[in-house]
């Protein structure tokens, strides 16, 4: 079984082309560029002979045949200013794995690009729909920071859409390359890591309401000022967190929203984002305790409103050893003594298939670590290891 | 002299009704229900015998013929959520004195409107431009947080301008009447407040830039978080300011914008406002080192980029003494024990029309201390006991 490098690289390059923005990529969850990827895609899976089948949210599967078979992939929507790889390198081997699996007459192999991986609606939003991790009803009221609703959004390819959902019981396992995202094997110089779990994460909307005023003639001990609320809260939360954290726990604010938004005005709400990440659902558990008390106790102190939004999450998932050992040995092979072992700190769609399948990650060297960001990169020799170890492993099992 | 109170408070209910929201009015300035507001005042100066003339930014005067006037205003702009009597109050409260003095063959009032007061592009851009503060070619540079400039702020109203900017010899002095905006008076349950002073203020965009990144699989230790580094500063700055401010200084992060704003993203960037107030340059300037240097030290502390944005500010102004004590006898004649001389902890127009002529201002309560809010109210008794504070003290000037 020998997959075609140049083949592979010039598929990856052609996706890229689909949105890029200088060396990045802007392509979220059913935007006309990730909508034109995915009919771009449907094209390739037919083109090697699979069957393109858009679902119900936009998962695109290329089917081999209706018997039995392995399903590759990840997913080809990114963040609003992603790198090129993050999913595209998942999509594009699994693709390039499936044509050389036809031309030797090797095993059955389909691939997949899932929707919305990356949480424009949600965490992971098609595949965990897909898996069953969410009513499409419940999903369909999740909506974007700019207001729409996930049912808005997939209403959006809905031309597209091929049939129901299919059943998961159709693929044998679930193997997905990525990037690694992190800075570990790039650190190391290794070119492949043999994923052995995938981190939890949870993830909610946290509003302190107060009272905007203004800003010159109250007197600081007569204001109710979220966003001091909201310093008050991160600065408490950090220090007691480093009780009960790891490490590899990481928990960030990355969205902040205040109301009114003016210089003049002491901010009346603000709206933000929690989200905290361990590979134990125990040590999440006692982040949430935290994380709830401190913003009650802030909440108390300052006199401010407190809502917490729906918690979205997903459970540390171990990954299969027989799959894990066929990747590791195809690894010792095409890399001898630079790889290694690694849990991944990212959020993946295998962490939803999992519930139905045995399945199994590939990573391959961010440089620098860096991702979710224009500047993200991987040697191309890198990526064409990763694609061998794939290979190698698939004809093995 | 009489004033006419009904014909006053139908005036004030007319002009709330032009972009009225609930209890509230948006009419921020250049926006169309602010120039619908300023052509329907035109108007009201006529009818009152005032010759209207717009300025090339869009101040609105109501001239009492060419030769020397008392000028009497505040502005009809408003903040993005704005009360109804913020500056609304002043600008009324003129056009009735003048009426009644017309009526009564008494001295001669000019009425103004001033353009931006609540500074969608700086701080009383309006006044500030006429009074000399700024240069035009200097204003049309600022920017609102929606990215539009002065410049295609004011030309939204080029048609209606009258001619050049006025010479402020013309005025004998200035009076502008205004809410509070503050608790002290309703706390006191008092009616009048006679201004001493405005105090100064400074204003300036902040910019901290560290690297966007995934918020899954970088570790706490290899973070450049934007908004830790702020909530840093927020906290530092606290602290260090305790130690030169007084009772009545304020200090404020209303504004904050995160790049890229996701929730699994290491913020990358953040630019907020920092606007802090007080009665004394020295301190004001003293407040500025500290945030200057706070914002330094963090920067380095965390490996941010470090950007300060232009400082806008108004230096704290005395009341003219005569203008004052005919205010303060009015006032014990009109509201005998029931007012007060006291600060202005908020910025107005009289600042910069201080420039050129002698000023004075007159509070009427706040009701909660409330403003820059659509609750924002005052007692109908106060608002005419204002008025009448107003003519009085003309009449006796």
């Amino acid at each position: 079984m020998h997959p075609n490098p140049q083949r592979f690289l010039d598929s990856l390059h052609a996706l890229r082309a689909i949105g890029a923005v200088g060396t990045g990529v802007v392509r979220p969850a059913y935007s006309d560029k990730d909508i034109e990827a995915r009919k771009w895609l449907a094209g390739q899976f037919r083109d090697a002979g699979l069957a393109p089948y858009f679902d119900p949210v936009g998962n695109l599967f290329g089917l081999a045949g209706d018997g039995p078979s392995l399903l590759m992939g990840s997913h080809s929507d990114t963040q609003p200013e992603g790198g090129w790889l993050d999913g595209a390198y998942g999509v594009m081997a699994a693709l390039e794995v499936a044509r050389a699996a036809k031309e030797a007459g090797g095993p059955a192999v389909s691939v997949v690009s899932f929707q919305d991986e990356e949480g424009r609606y949600g965490v992971t939003t098609g595949s965990t729909v897909w898996a069953g991790g969410r009513s499409l009803e419940d999903a369909d009221g999740l909506t974007a920071s700019d207001g729409s609703t996930y049912a808005q959004g997939r209403a959006r390819m809905a031309d597209l859409v091929s049939g129901g959902f299919l059943d998961p019981a159709r693929f044998t396992g679930f193997i997905e390359a990525h990037i690694e995202q992190g800075p570990y094997l790039d650190t190391a110089q290794e070119q492949v890591g043999v994923v052995t779990s995938i981190v939890g994460i949870r993830d909610m909307r946290i509003t302190l309401t107060g009272q905007s005023n203004h800003a010159g003639t109250t007197p600081m001990h007569l204001r109710r000022d979220a966003f001091q609320g909201l310093a008050d809260f991160n600065r408490k939360l950090n220090d007691r967190l480093r009780n009960v954290v790891r490490p590899e726990t990481v928990w960030t604010i990355g969205h902040v929203s205040l109301h009114p938004n003016g210089s003049s005005i002491v901010p009346g709400r603000v709206t933000f984002s929690m989200q905290w990440r361990d590979g134990e659902s125990d040590r999440l558990a006692r982040m949430e305790t935290i994380i709830r008390e401190t913003a009650a106790e802030v909440a108390a102190e300052r006199g401010l409103g407190l809502e917490f939004g729906r918690m979205l999450g997903l459970e540390p998932v171990t990954m299969d050893d027989r799959l894990q050992q066929a990747l590791a040995e195809a690894a010792e092979a095409e890399a001898p003594g630079k790889w290694r072992r690694m849990p991944s700190g990212a959020l993946h769609d295998t962490t939803n298939v999992a519930r139905h399948m045995p399945v199994a990650m590939l990573f391959v060297p961010s440089i620098g670590g860096v991702s979710h960001n224009f500047e993200e990169d991987t040697r191309e020799e890198d990526l064409v290891v990763g694609l061998n170890v794939l290979a190698r492993a698939v004809a093995a099992l």
